[in-house]
């Protein structure tokens, strides 16, 4: 039996390559080989050990992008791929028949829900067959997969995109409802702050802002690069009065905090909100409160705050039209690619501990 | 010329009868007789003098209901009314020119944005016309008034009720997104959590929960007359664990966080919460912070919280139009009425300083 | 191998009882043994040879209730069902992976659409297992099928009723955006019209008017038993003055037309709506185009016409909680009741060749 | 008293010129010297007499730019305005208190609505003060006028398009739902079918295709310059199947039906909508019905037909936002530009009784 290789997280901050059975493919399921997967925020936590302490075997990785390479007759045709075809991998594995899975909330129906417990990227490798996670060779394509097919000609740094884009996509347009000339700032320049740029340029935003600390110095030019109308550095006082003055009094009808979760991020993102407008929540913060937030100011301005979890399936579908179209200079948010055996040191650098500047990372297995 | 009398409030907790001119009317204007106005728990803070420092005489009330004694010409066509017809009247004089009054939010319009900064029920009694507030005889009816007709076959103390009901219909309904089998749960039994009872019984919840404390035992009874399926004491327990045996774990689609203002309500209400579920905040808390809300469960959740500010000009229609059909048992939440020498009592009773198991009190001048 | 009866459409207007084998169940599917199976409007072109010329062995019935006989492993912990539980079943069996299942319209997602074109009451009988179809004694419960389990308690001729219910509070409450006090006006008080009513009465419609003929007397009277305010004949003259008289002026919010297929029915729709209302167009009428329908209609008063197709998932689950709560005089629509040899006389009931005031119909096998 | 001048239409098809005196203008209204009034397709109905048989001495015009000449104390403050200051202003003159100004439609609110029947460009030239057209040196501004500010370094023949601008982005983005990736079909290339490619260009559409006919040439050239990606001749065969291949076979999520009012046009329109797609009915036509539309189509595809009366303040104010930022080749709209002495032949071009290639047509007073 023909064996293949995936990054195992054995332990925090410790990662090996496995290697592990090529699964038999039936009628119903299939496999993939990774071209590309790209590493998100939420891989951080796993890896560094503040998720959970008794953490399984895991193969992390959930923006995959890949190339069919063997498919069962089933499968084929309810997904309308064959082999050859280069397709991305959302990271839920929904069970397609619960309430959330029933009212298009696929993306909800998680670990915590599915009959079984899968999704990529967060399914233990000890649980045949085995494959679960981005970053390896091959992908399982199991049953209930949810994929979307991409062109070739998106270049293979560029593909694992589709996450970032998709979710400031939905998180600016459809979540914040976003409106042509509408004002936004983004709270945090990290990739999904970059794809809400994105997504604000595509929805017609008048202006766009986005807030970064002095560390933030090269993602804040990329901002602007990517469209961003006015950059501002938290550091250069206070936040409310910035955007003040950059919007002349009339402050913001869309905010997203996607900060990497400094407590007191939501309380700023209100403070910059104007009447009537949508404060956005993005991303964990580790369970911590928030520290100095008035529920007040949502009352006395009819503020509405959003909490979002990632993309679904119109906004993945939506992102990959962007991306294909070639539209926005997106290359220029791909700033580090690593090989397979170098899944730690891209992880460290997601961490910061390495590279500042680092934007988007992509393993790329060769 | 013709005087007549106003309760006027000339500092904190100090109340005294003053005589002011009845206003001509000219085409534009009119003058309202009062019959009965309701109290607000935003009556308080001025009465109490915890909102500003430095308060000017006002009277206070904005709960009025009316009879329209002297109308021009031009005001009858504008508003549809004639002498001796009964009218509610909305608290803001709003400028009709600005974005929020264009776009349907006239209520927003607030002496902040107004170009003079009239309000009913906040207005210097020192301004003429004087008659700004509705624990006087007389209220002046300026040209920007919003007004709406109803019949003389209601109840004069049910009347003022249009206030809490307007706000629970709009809450639960527009704001809240309440569908047909939802299950609603309501923080704080008080007027306007009443209010939202009733809101949820029309708009055809599923379930209606209502959270008091144990000093709340007649006004939850009064929910549960007015539909409440369940109440329930925060005392008991925590609010998680009984919100979910009430609801098999399902936990809410709407919350409303109306309480007075305790700093962890928030989190309750997020607490109950269920996937994709909307919180909904009301009423001033005196801009004190959160405690114990974590962002995080709106993002895990797919949460949304919501501050509202009061009703709306639809809202106030459903509501007359429902308290007129005669279909609700609203007279038992008016508790307390009191004239026009009492409103003193009438706020301190407001305020807890009488009658524990006060709802809803009126003050009827003569 | 077992043998069970099926009450089959070998051509227009000719049903035979076929006996069929009972499925070997697996793992992944189910049986159900069939308690009762309403009939629906759209059954009665198939049974008339109008659908289409060349029609398969058919055995119909989509509105099916039954009890769980036999169930594999993962079905039951797919559903959340075991043997003896009492479901409804929904008509599609969708692919559950097309665009239109991952947003939440599995209903859309029919015989064009899935890879095996399954649906129930619309697949051959020719096609293994057979047990496509409501009318007969056992239901093949396919993998891919949609449940919801319903209560024991609720009377099984009442039970058929989710497919009308659930109709009515989606087309009036999402569909129609019916409020707290809307006027809504029903053309054709058939099954899915007294569904609306039932829907506009939940959704808290201040006024709900419904429109029929002068053979609809027993069918109009049931209106107002489930809560119409006003029953209108559209013989008595003018519509659009009829319905001007009963809302002074106002006109109609919200308007469905489910009429069996009146040519002129949609402009009448129109010409009972006020500004900015919605107008629901459901069920066939065989292609015919509309006649005196004026699109200027639509833009003078900014109306809103909406096609909608049945039910979906989360109306389903409204309906199921509204039938078993008991708080509607559901039963007075369940007219007729017939048995499974008796499936010819049910249909031509339903398409008034019997019983001019039969309402709702059911099949019930033993 | 000083005089000025205004091109009276005083018979279908005759225009003079008329002196009317110079307003005096007191705290609450005021003057504008008018810089441009574009012409709009609903100015040929009572130019050629087709609208009403007696129609009264008018001064067309209704998308005007002018320059605050004289304003009152109150009308300044309420404005927000001061002389020397461009502005453009809408139609209507709302009643501001009517439910439809109420909730945000006072667009709505028209001479059948407003309690004295006034509108810019519809109100009888001989009721004093007279000044209510655009086709003249000078516009009074009534105290209930709708005002935007409008940097004068906007090209003077730019300016009127704030009209075909606004309808198109709220056409497409809040009417239609147009979202990020949404292919968009748009009949009728004529100066609104051009605002809505704009609006779909802003609104982030992934495929705009605008139908014409033969005679639309340099029309539907425009449209491409302005970001249609595809434009197709009504004559080249079956639109629905230009339409398939364009689209491969998805068809439309959005169409706007925005024809000179061929009766089969709505038919065309939802041909060509896909599953759930929205349809935009806009402009008159003279309430011939439509034929061979069947509302079947409507129901099988669950297609929503709207109707759209024009702009609303938002979609006004960003209108004006993006023909100032310059972001759009708009000048190339502009194909005509006549007199205040030529507003005959102005009107005769409009009505394709001049140059055949009109696009938006501008009438500068000098």
């Amino acid at each position: 039996m023909e064996r293949t290789n995936s990054a195992v997280l054995v332990a925090p901050r410790r990662i090996e390559l496995q290697s592990f059975p090529l699964p038999r493919i039936g009628s119903d399921d299939g496999l993939l080989r990774v071209l590309a997967t790209g590493i998100c925020g939420s891989d951080w936590a796993p890896y560094a050990g503040t998720w959970m302490t008794e953490l399984p075997p895991l193969v992390l990785g959930h923006e995959v992008v890949g190339e069919v390479v063997e498919i069962g007759g089933q499968a084929a045709r309810r997904w309308g791929v064959a082999v050859g075809d280069r397709v991305v991998l959302e990271e839920s594995i929904p069970c397609q028949h619960c309430r959330l899975c029933r009212t298009g909330r696929t993306h909800m129906c998680d670990p915590m829900h599915t009959p079984d417990g899968l999704r990529y990227g967060l399914t233990p490798s000890s649980l045949a067959p085995h494959l679960w996670g981005g970053f390896g060779e091959y992908v399982y394509l199991h049953p209930r997969s949810v994929l979307h097919r991409i062109s070739s000609s998106v270049p293979i740094d560029v593909a694992p995109l589709f996450i970032p884009i998709s979710n400031g996509i939905r998180w600016i347009e459809r979540d914040g409802g976003c409106r042509i000339g509408d004002t936004v700032v983004i709270l945090g320049p990290g990739q999904h702050g970059l794809g809400c740029v994105v997504g604000a340029g595509l929805a017609g935003a008048g202006t766009t802002i986005v807030v970064g600390t002095a560390r933030d110095h090269a993602r804040l030019k990329l901002a602007a690069d990517l469209g961003a109308d006015h950059v501002v550095c938290i550091d250069d006082g206070p936040l409310q009065e910035q955007i003040s003055l950059l919007t002349g009094g009339q402050m913001a009808d869309v905010v997203v905090d996607v900060t990497a979760g400094a407590p007191g991020a939501l309380g700023d993102a209100v403070s910059v909100a104007g009447v009537g407008a949508t404060v956005i929540v993005a991303g964990s913060r580790e369970m911590v409160p928030a520290t100095g937030f008035r529920p007040d100011e949502l009352f006395f301005k009819e503020v509405t705050v959003k909490g979002v979890y990632g993309h679904d399936y119109m906004s993945v579908e939506r992102a990959i039209a962007v991306i294909a179209s070639g539209s926005m200079p997106l290359g220029a948010m791909c700033t580090h690619t690593f090989g397979l055996d170098q899944v730690d040191a891209a992880l460290r650098t997601l961490g910061g501990e390495g590279d500042d500047e680092a934007v988007h990372i992509t393993v790329v297995p060769g």
